[in-house]
Formats: C-alpha cells, sequence, structure tokens
C-alpha cells in the first residue's frame, strides 16, 4: 500500500504555540515537512530562527530545512509579544546548548517557499502561524505561487472585532495588516482560518494541561519549561480582558496546523468572503467578514467555528511522546 | 400615594421600529413624553415629521410636541434604509388623513432638547433611535447637556463587526459616525446601548408576532399596516445575510425603549469604554469596545447582552391595546 | 449721499492677529460690526473672550457685542499655538484692568449668528480667522444660514500641502478638520480664502512693522506690546521652517479680513473647487484644491494669490491712529 | 587614461518619456547599463516588456538585459495612464517587427536588481521612473539591498499637492502608494527625487521640441511617431489643469535619468525628510515634505527645484542622433 504524504511548508514566528504546532507536525503520520520558513513576529528574527532550530533539535529533527524570512512587516510599526511569550519569545528559559544560526539554509525563505511549490505543484499545503509577510512577498514576487498550493491554514484574524492587541486586531494580522491584506485577496487557494476568538472559545482546561506536560518525556520536559511563563500569564486577570470566551489553555497556532493535519478536525465552519482593514484609528489590521456580500468578491474562506476538540489533545499528547 | 412620572426625550427617525418603541412609550404608566425630536435618517427629515405625527395621531397623543430637527448628517454621504421600512419610512401605505406638518413646534430640535434638560436637570432620560446628529450638535452647542440628562439610550453601533449597512457598519451609527463619535465621547451620563447584533440575537418569534398584529384594535390595525413590508424583508434569504444569530422579528429601537422605561428589564450587559471607527474602508461607523483598556476612557457604558423577553412582550402587546 | 455700510461678523480666536484683524476693521469706514463670536483655537475659549473684550476696550468699542462660541473642537484633540501667541494668547503681558466676562452677552454666539443674518438676510459678510467649529454647528442648525450670508472671508487652510501645525496641516484648519470640511462643503455664499502659503508670501518687510509700531498712540503701544512675543518668534530659525515663502511680519488673519473690507484688495486669485482631507496620517486637515475638477463640485471658492500691500499697509497704519 | 563607467539599473513602466529617458541613458558617454527592469504602471507589464525591447531596437542595443517585474501594485487599484501614453503605452503606432518577448531574461527583475547591486556594490546607480513595486518588493527581499546602491533617482511624488491622477497625487505613486511608501522609508542611500510640480515648472518650449523631432535620423522618427499622440493630449485644455505651471513638453522621466548621468545638472534642491500619505480620501498616495522636521525622520532626500535646461536639451539631442 501505498499512502500519499501531506507535504507541508510551515511559515512561524516561533512563538510558544509555534513550538507546539511544529511539534503536532512532526509527530503527524504520513506528513513531510518540506520547509520552515521564519518570519518576524512574536520575537526578532533572529530569535525566530533560533527557537525553530531548538524545537526541531528537541525533536531530533535537524534535517529539516529552515529558512530566514522578513525581518520586518513591510509598513506597519513594531509590534512586542515578548510580554507573553518572553523576550526571547520561548519563555525565556537560555539553552546552552542550543544550535547555531550556521544551520540555516542559504537561500530566502520567499525563495525556497516559491521553489518548494513550484517543484510540488498542486501538493503542497502551507500552514503559516506567523505575520503574513513572507507570504505576501512571495505572491508580489510570483503572482501564480497561490495557484500552486493545495491550501493554505492560517492563524490570525478577528472575526468580532475583539482584538487582543489593539482594540479591534489580533496579533498576527495588526503585525504587518497590508501583508495580511494582500494573501486575503490574492491566495485565492482554499484558505480556513482559525480567528483569535475561535481560538479562545475552544481553549481547552488546564486539567488537560497539566496532564499532558506531565509525562516524563524529553519533549514534555521542553514544552512545560518553554511554555511556563506564558501559562502563568494566560492565567492572569489582566489576560482575561484580552480573551472573548473560554478560559483555558488557547494553544493558537495548534488549530491551524491540527486543521491542516487532519481533514476531519474541523467540525463547524462559515464560508464568507474577507478582506482587511487597513485604515482605521482602532480598526486597523480587523479582518472584515462580508457576510452581506457587499465587496463582490467571488473567493470566500473557510472560517473555523468548532473542531473536534478529542482529536486535537490527541495530537498534542503524540506530540510530546 | 405620589410616584415619580418617567420623563422622556424621544430622538426619532420614525421608521417601523420607531413607531414601535413611540407607541410602547405612550403605552407605559407614569411616563411623561416631553418632547419628540426627529432627525434624518430612515427616510426624509420631512417624512419622520409626517410618520411620527402619524404616530401619534393613531394614540391620540398629538398634544406631545414634535420638534424638527437636523436634515442631513455631520459629514457623512446620504445612506438609504428605503429599501427596508418603504420610501416613505413607514411601509408605504399612504395615509390621506395623516396630520399637517403646521402641527410642529416652531423652536428646533437642538434647541428643544437643551431647553427641556435644563428646565428639568437631573430629570430627564433620552431615548435615542436614531442617527445622533441631534445629539452631537446640542452638546456642541451646550457641553453641559449630558450632564443634565438622568440618563442616554441608544439603539445603534456593533459589538461584533457585523453590519447590517456596511461589512462591519450598522445603520444609525454609519448615517454619521462622527455624530455618533462625539456622543460616545461627550456623553458621560450613564448611556445604555442597544446594539445590532443583541437586537437580532433577542429577536422575538413570528408566531409572537401574528398574535400580537391580530388584536381587533386601531392601533393594531395601523401597525399591522405600517409592518407589512418590513416583515416580508425581514423573511427573506437576503436579509438572513445581514443578521448575526436569531431568525424572527426584530423591534430594534423598542429594545433601547424598552430598557429606559423598565429598569428591571436588562438582565446582562457588559460596562465597557466605547468609541466609533471614523476612518477604515469597511469599518467607517463601527462601534469600537475598549474590553482591553487600551482608550483609558473612565467613561463606561453599559452594553445590553441579555432583557427578560416577557416583560418586552408584554410591553409590546400593552402598545395595541 | 447715503452709502450703505458694509455689516459683518467677525468669528475668532483672539490671537495677536485677529487682534489685528479686529483693529483693522473697526478704523475702517462705513463698517457696522454686528456681533464678535468667539471660538476656541489660539488659545482657551475664556481667554478668547478675554483678549477679544480688551481689544474693544483699547479701541473705546465696548458697545460692539460679543458672543460666546464652541469650547472644543467636534472631534479633533486639542492643537496648541500658545508656544508663538503667548499663553494668554496675546503675548503674555498681564492687564490688571482687561473688562471682565460679564459684559459677554448672554446669547451663544450659533445662534446669535443665526439671528443677525436672518434679520440682516443677503447683507451681512462673515469673516472667520479662527478654527470653523462656530459656523459648523450653525449651518448644522439651520441649513439655510449660507445663503443669508453676502460673503464669507477666512484665513486657514494650505494650497501646497506647507503645514505649520502639522507636515501639511495649518493651524485653524488642523484644530477643527471636521468643521473645516463641513463649512466648505456647505457655505455655498461667495467665499474667499486667505491660506497659509499665501499669507507668508505676501509677508510686509520688518521695516514697515518697525514703522507701524512706533506711533505716539495708546492703539499703537498696546500692539506694541502684545505682539512682541509672536514677532520675536517669527524672526527666529525655528519658525522659518513654517514658512514656506517670504521672510518678514506675516499678519495672517487681516489678510481675509481686509479682503472683506476692500474689494479691491485681491489682485490675483485662483477659483477652484475646495475640500478638506479629513482622514490622512500626515494630511489630516490640510486643504485639498481640485484644480483637475475630479470632485464634480459646482461650487468654487476664491482662492488669494496676490494683494495690493499698499492697501493692506494703509489699513494697518489707520488702525493704530 | 581610465574613467570609470557609471553603472545603471533602470526601473521603468514604459511610456513614452521612460522610452526618452532610456535613449538619453544609451546616448550618454561612460555609462554602462547593467538591466532594465520593467514594472507595471502606463500601461500593462507585457506591453512595458515589449515597449522597452521597441526602444532598445531602435537604437541597436537589445543586448542589454531585460528583466520581467510585478506585473501589480502591492495593495492599489489599478491606475490607468492609457489615455495620455496610449493603450499599448507608447502612442498607440502598431510596429509589426517589434522584438519577441523571447528576448526577455528568465531571471525576476527583483532577483536581478539585487544580484546586479550585490555583485558592484556601492557602484550603481539605480533610476526609478514607474510605480516603485519592484524596489519595494527588493528591500522587503534584501533590507540591505539601499545602502549597496551609490544613488537613487525617482521620478514622482508632488511637493505641492498638486496632482496628475487624483486631486492630490502623481501617477507614480498613486499608481503604488505602499510601495513608495516603503521606498521612501527603507532607502536610507543617496536619493534625489524630480517631483511632478518641479517637472511641470521645467518644461521645455514646443520651439524647442519641434526642432528636436525634425532630425533625419531613425531614432528622431521613433520618437516622433510615439511621442505624437502624447504631445498631441499636452497642449489640450484639457490637461492644463493637471500643470502647475509651465506650458511646454514636460519629459517627466528624462528630468530624473538626466540628473543620474550628469551631477552637475541639479541647479537647486531642497534636502527634506520625505514620506508618502498612506491613508487619506483626497491625499492617499500623496508625497509628504516633512520641512518642520516634525517626524524626526534623520535619512532626507534630495528634492530637485531646479536644472540646466540647456544641459537638459544638449542630452535630449544627442539621445535622438
Ligand atoms: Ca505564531
Ligand atoms: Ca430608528
Ligand atoms: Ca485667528
Ligand atoms: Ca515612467
Amino acid at each position: 500500500e501505498c499512502r500519499m504524504k501531506k507535504k507541508l511548508i510551515i511559515d512561524v514566528d516561533t512563538g510558544v504555540d509555534d513550538a507546539q504546532s511544529i511539534m503536532v507536525a512532526l509527530a503527524a503520520p504520513d506528513v513531510e515537512i518540506l520547509g520552515i520558513t521564519c518570519c518576524h513576529g512574536n520575537t526578532s528574527l533572529e530569535n525566530v530562527l533560533k527557537n525553530t532550530l531548538r524545537v526541531l533539535k528537541v525533536c531530533n529533527r535537524l534535517d529539516i530545512p529552515v529558512y530566514k524570512g522578513c525581518p520586518k512587516p513591510l509598513l506597519a510599526g513594531k509590534q512586542n509579544a515578548g510580554d507573553f511569550h518572553g523576550k526571547d519569545g520561548l519563555g525565556d528559559v537560555p539553552d546552552p546548548d542550543a544550535p547555531g544560526l550556521d544551520l540555516l539554509q542559504e537561500k530566502r525563505a520567499v525563495q525556497a517557499m516559491l521553489k518548494i511549490a513550484k517543484e510540488n505543484a498542486g501538493e503542497v499545503t502551507l500552514v503559516a502561524t506567523a505575520p503574513l509577510t513572507n507570504l505576501a512577498v512571495a505572491v508580489q514576487l510570483d503572482p501564480s505561487f497561490p495557484k500552486k498550493l493545495k491550501g493554505l491554514y492560517i492563524m490570525g484574524g478577528n472575526t468580532e472585532s475583539r482584538g487582543n492587541t489593539t482594540p479591534c486586531g489580533e496579533f498576527n494580522f495588526v503585525a504587518d495588516p497590508e501583508a495580511a491584506c494582500i494573501v486575503l485577496e490574492r491566495f485565492t487557494c482554499p484558505t480556513y482560518i482559525a480567528s483569535w476568538e475561535f481560538s479562545c472559545r475552544r481553549s481547552l482546561p488546564w486539567s488537560f494541561v497539566d496532564e499532558w506536560l506531565s509525562k516524563d518525556t524529553e519533549k514534555a520536559a521542553f514544552m512545560k519549561k518553554i511554555s511556563s511563563l506564558s501559562m502563568t500569564k494566560a492565567r492572569s486577570a489582566e489576560y482575561q480582558k484580552e480573551i472573548t470566551a473560554g478560559k483555558g489553555f488557547n494553544p493558537c497556532d495548534v488549530f491551524a496546523m491540527a486543521a491542516a493535519l487532519d481533514d476531519s478536525l474541523i467540525t463547524d465552519s462559515d464560508e464568507v468572503a474577507v478582506t482587511v482593514e487597513l485604515a482605521g484609528t482602532h480598526a486597523r489590521g480587523m479582518m472584515v467578514l462580508d457576510y452581506m456580500e457587499l465587496l463582490k468578491k467571488s473567493h470566500k474562506v473557510v472560517i473555523m467555528k468548532n473542531v473536534d476538540s478529542e482529536k486535537l489533545k490527541q495530537m498534542l499528547i503524540n506530540a510530546l511522546k
């Protein structure tokens, strides 16, 4: 028997939840990660590169090529998520044995994306869990890039104007609103979006997390260490103002990855045309859902509304085995 | 025994739901309507004036003073709700015996508001179910106006970026975003907001409506006649795109009025600072809720989340007796 | 012989140059000042009221009615010109004998404007040398106000994106961009605009100023005193960055007033449709000139390009006699 | 003796004036054109490519590598200059012997720019006479690109809010405002800007043009043919609304090229920090000059104010020899 492997490109700004997302992908059966492209975001690009290599090392998968992408958004000012993920983006737990940046590929992330998609036309799924700068530059460089993708899974954007970074804006989209808009306008491949409000509603109970992190494996120890800071923050009163519903553990990026890995994960969704508000004093970077079909866009995306939480938990558990 | 009467100013753009709201107020016990101020909105100011007089005539209350307010928004282009409420704003059912505009007061609406509030300082509740132009001009003319109000009840705005007029914008706010912003910034009196999404969620079943309109009274006959067009539209597929949830009869403006009339109507609410997005390609006119407290505003409004539907129904029933 | 007097309303935010402008009007023959309406602007409304009364007292014209207008712009944040005109708006030279605010009229500025224009329909010229808040509220309250004016003369706005307050914005327009836009959109009476760039180009030589202020009159002494601070600033290197051309004494507001007083003052002008940019990170408040006729506006204004400087000087000289 | 050649990359949207600019460069002594990169703009990218090859063919310089760049702006809607330069961008005079697109390089424009700059670090002058999309993508892909340039010469932008495409916007900047902003923010190499207003003021007399085009050379015949349509338009009443001053022949792009070729061409200029207004109803795409130094930018550009017209004419004459 010959089952076709899912081919992935993962675009990250690693970040604790990006780390979780990568580890979920590494643990999934029948998946081939063709490259991990790094982008500014939760922390500086240099930290993102280092963090990504640390995750791969813990999983013994330093064979996967890691690429250096855009260090800055197209036009937006710098956003900083350092208060949540730690200054180094990975919980501020120093690792003296972190792999060196000499392990990075020479080719730039954008060009690697284009090359991989060209060589695997119609077969590659792109999972984007960072600001969308790399994707926006890629489509500008090669307008045919989206057509070569099998699908695009994004963690980012708001569905109900409930921001976590600005009053109405989610971090990944606010960190590069122009890039987010370019991607939502130009990527006409099948597109699935895990929004901030959705991820809040599908948070997992802390009791699951306690059990999840208690396993006696190297990966679990690593995850426990890097997620300690953000989990403490996530239980704070201040953080409760950011969330729209659902107290508990919100592994944001994992929702997009899990949906990409398992076609049966999404149990409820809307299909709607979307764009991004680029002007606006308070709403800049907010995703706009055109339920009234006023924008006359033919391309619609899948807005995730519910997932099979048990499958999600199992994926998380497998990731730390 | 001597119970204090609730003193009201009602600012309207009559409109079928404004008509319902006025009739609910007229039927309420212990209420004194000190004036009805008219504003552009659902239809032309001239139609709004005529419609308001028609409603008062049916209820035998032409003694209530009606004032002519602003025929235009501050800066916004013209919005038109004529497709829903009818060209004349009241279901396009001509009334040859409609009262003449000579019954209007000479004083302008804005000046009447200021005078009534001054003469009844601390005792007047303002119920605003139209674009907020009159209120914005009033506070600009007399910055102390809001302090003289007991409370302000508004139908308008979005809480979840789910527009009914533009992708993210509700009609009353989009019809004069600058006025809405001025009101939310300057009216520091206790303020209660019935948003579009809230009103959708609390829609009433069509079975109730059928019963409600079937009474053998002059008022019920009038209501049946003027609401026929909009209720047909409300059951159409096209209209379903506008609503965020809750199929059924949505008497928008009545939610704000009912909350003003009965302090126990609101059963769940949020207190949050709000403003209005004035820039923005898609989000202009959208209400912004500052749950994260990034705007550092001390004044918070009450965002209605749930009401006692049985009380609401009883008020509607009383209105047609 | 019976010559018709010019009837004026003057809207001010007094300000050294407003003081000069008022004194030029008071010295003009055949002019009747029906009222001076005060607006926030160069300094707080309270200071503006006090300064206006001080100017009238020096000229023995406390008989002219002075009205209290809007203390705040419609929506804009507070601008401060205190560094140029002094904290009190009039050069920070205390006057222990300043007239008290009890001399003010009871009627509000906006209502006074409307009443005066109604009672003198077609005969009143409005000279506006402040942020345009009062005018914007007036037209909102009574849309027929502009039609009752003989003409409108404005000091404000940019013609070449050369700001003095923001990179592209002039003080009076930036201090209330929404009001400026409302006025340029709704005042369809003959309208004359003295822009910032124009006033810079037509600056007067310092040698004239020295002679002008050296006269041995009470008015000259007053003018010398209140203008000392701003003239020192006007000769500074920092100020040179604000001006587009023309070193020397720029009596901004006087250009608008002088044009209103003498129909032959303007020797060159453009007729062009104008509006105001309300959005924009850098250009908010900038006047937009539609030379290409893309906005399809039928109403055009007169943009002043040159004036008879000798006549202007003579008016200034007469003002201090 | 060994004189160093000027090394150029030319970024074009050919266009009649781009054609003139390329021909001026080809005729200049001691110049080496390392590549011509094509961008959407005056006409479709396909036309731009074809037009560029036609120009090179007339000049017998098809050896110069031509690269295909971005077919679309980052985010802006499509602008069309087809009414001025003709539908094909080159005066709508069909050429049955036009070279085929098989002559284009395989490498993409952006990557070619980066490679050329890397291989000639510090020695390449970039002359950009098109929307700035290619440059913006290049700097996003390689943030060190600007540092490798000797200088950047741009035709584009406004200095006095006098638009030729929108009320305040010049074509090249309006055609991709985000790209223009990225370039003005990130290209910290010595930068020289020939604005729309400047080019209008330095227009050449029609008498010169008549003489210029009358030479009996193949190049003159070609120029006469392709410029016939635009020159007719340039003499029309409609066109006069676009120009700020100076009637006559405006070879826009040539000003930027000529300044790049001859360091002594610019005889007057301002040094000022600049950016681009991205929001704005009327001013989107307008260049903003920060004379007041409010933006606190350390990098300043050279805004061309005057040039040696005799040298310019001689360059144009040499181009058609
Ligand atoms: Ca992430
Ligand atoms: Ca209403
Ligand atoms: Ca003034
Ligand atoms: Ca060009």
